[in-house]
């Protein structure tokens, strides 16, 4: 069966609304998933991000690998019923993670080998155990295991990190293949789904071949991964455009790690569907919120005596229930309750601004919508920080 | 009118079930309170509070006092609308924090000067200023500035901590009395209360004595300050008998700063009708959580795989969603959610049990089971710890 379905397409841009059908249920794109890196929205409880009406949500395949582990999360019947989630989750490799964090990491063609943050044993991940990981735990959407160059890079560099991508997409795959004929054999139900990543760096013609080679393994669904970190935004979109136009218009496109709202107003027109990243939840527990017009610091001591709540037009329940003046409070007294609240907020506003996205969409005024938000933040632009 | 109604005594101790008004509602006794420290019961929202069941939360006068401070409370409307509580405050004078954590501390005669543990600035309390304080931010429940002596101390420096408590009593009284006059002229009207509060360290007839002297003073309401500072629970209970006995038996009894179900048991049976602890909150923080059969520390090895609930028998929102096993891995990842899902539980757990002891009194089985409650622990006294 067909696991995404366009809906929608945008006349004057590249942007569309779809469906994307996994085992745990169906999710409208384009979809901001939240970041559950350890089994867990920071501060916040399943039934609270259910309530927020997110649909899917991110668990990081590095975190969850090192703890609880494999056999625990299998043993409590999988990482949904683990954290009392009953929608879909995605899960990324593991790769971004071990390059950047793990200590003592040593990449073969084989695959990586690196140390336990947890209890320093020695660990490794392939393309093979990464990929049979996500889909042991229960992942709707998994990734495949790529090599994420850092920003610069030479072009040689960027050319062997692409082209082991590419021959580690292809184990993947077959890791899934297998996997799904032994474990979702019925072709009429919704199955997980394994994304290819398509890298290439800084380097369009890089970005373009990588994601014909990715497109030509075949997967149900495409990461545009390697962006974000530290290039010019010009040159981002750039980049994102390259690896895009090589990839089948019919499969959902996934920009890793992007999600403030300006981004998600540029990746959606030029057709992605699916983005995830820390921003609302981490910025959020640092007492940045999202508000219409930018985004604030409420710990800052403007908001000491300021009694109105964070954005007028918002609904969530920090807004129906609290004031800057007490969350500015809460933070500067160091109170748990404050990260939390920033944390739904956030979450609320992401989710509120791709429903107004979608509906654009939709409603065939996309670029009038993007245009109107993007002028909103600009005339306040001294709160945007 | 009479704000304290004794509806029913137990015949066979002196545990008594009551309901106590205030500006803010009525509330069943015996109560426990949970302890709002900085204006938020930590990690969870006013709601959450509210769903437990909870209709009086305490707050610190030495902590609101030095952030946010009277000015803002007030122009929030009072410490209830600051953080979106309904329902009834209890407030403590500050006193107790003042000596035990304030640095550079100074006692006289006319109160007491310390430094700000927030900008490091000179502050006072005084008799006058921490009861006029209490009633400004809007506390039903308001305590005298009282001086209480470490354990063990020497009979003549608590003789003199349990004087000067008295003759602060009195000036808090009058401080009181021209505030009701001024803002809370109506008599017909639940209005705010001011407890005085009884010392006398470890010294029975001290005890005897200060309960004595602090009823002349005629408050509609009694606190036990001074025990649970190191001393033997035995003498504990001796000293608590001591000062309940010259206490007027119509006025509600406040055993400040108890919290364990074991003291809540013992309390009431002498005649308490108010507690107060850090415990179910604090512990709760820190992986502690109150079980039937006593307490566990969740984030111990026992828990990685165990898929059970935290209490068997327990019905709140985390019983209901999460596994033990859960919950250590959380603990262990250092998240967020943890320290407020074993809050929920405790406090659960606690409103639960006062709900059981009250209905014990009304039932006329109060003793009974108090001793079924107790062999319960004693039963499984290796997992209690």
């Amino acid at each position: 069966m067909d696991q995404f379905k366009i809906l929608y397409r945008d006349s004057k841009s590249k942007a569309r609304a779809g469906i994307l059908s996994t085992p745990h249920g169906s999710i409208e794109t384009p979809v901001f998933m939240p970041v559950g890196t350890q089994g867990t929205i920071k501060t916040l409880t399943s039934d609270e991000v259910n309530d927020l009406g997110f649909r899917i949500i991110l668990g990081n395949t590095y975190h969850l690998f090192l703890r609880p582990g494999l056999e625990t999360i299998k043993k409590a019947g999988g990482l949904q019923k683990f954290m009392s989630w009953r929608h879909s989750i995605l899960t990324d490799s593991g790769g971004y993670q071990v390059f950047s964090l793990a200590t003592r990491c040593k990449m073969t063609e084989k695959g990586v080998e690196f140390s336990s943050y947890v209890d320093g044993t020695k660990c490794e991940l392939s393309p093979e155990t990464t990929t049979s990981f996500q889909l042991d735990i229960g992942s709707d959407v998994a990734m495949c295991l790529d090599v994420c160059p850092p920003f610069p890079s030479l072009k040689c560099d960027a050319k062997d990190s692409m082209e082991r991508t590419w021959r580690w997409a292809k184990r993947c795959k077959e890791t899934y293949q297998d996997w799904l004929v032994e474990k979702f054999p019925d072709k009429e139900q919704p199955r997980p789904l394994l994304f290819g990543i398509t890298q290439g760096a800084s380097f369009p013609d890089l970005r373009r071949d990588s994601a014909k080679q990715t497109a030509q393994i075949d997967f149900p669904g495409y990461s545009i991964g390697g962006l974000g970190l530290g290039e010019p935004r010009k040159l981002t979109w750039e980049l994102l455009e390259a690896s895009l136009e090589p990839l089948p218009l019919s499969a959902p496109h996934y920009l890793m790690g992007f999600g403030t709202p300006e981004d998600i107003w540029e990746g959606v027109e030029r057709g992605v569907d699916m983005f995830d990243c820390v921003l609302p939840t981490r910025n959020g527990r640092s007492g940045q919120a999202f508000v219409s017009a930018g985004r604030i610091n409420i710990s800052n001591a403007d908001f000491k005596e300021d009694f109105s709540t964070l954005d007028p037009s918002c609904e969530c329940a920090c807004c129906r229930n609290y004031s800057r003046s007490y969350l500015c409070h809460l933070f500067r007294a160091g109170e748990l309750l404050a990260p939390r609240l920033l944390t739904l907020h956030n979450l609320h506003f992401m989710i509120s601004l791709l429903r107004k996205i979608r509906l654009s969409i939709i409603q065939g005024s996309f670029l009038q919508e993007k245009k109107k938000y993007l002028d909103g933040l600009c005339e306040k632009e001294k709160i945007y920080s």
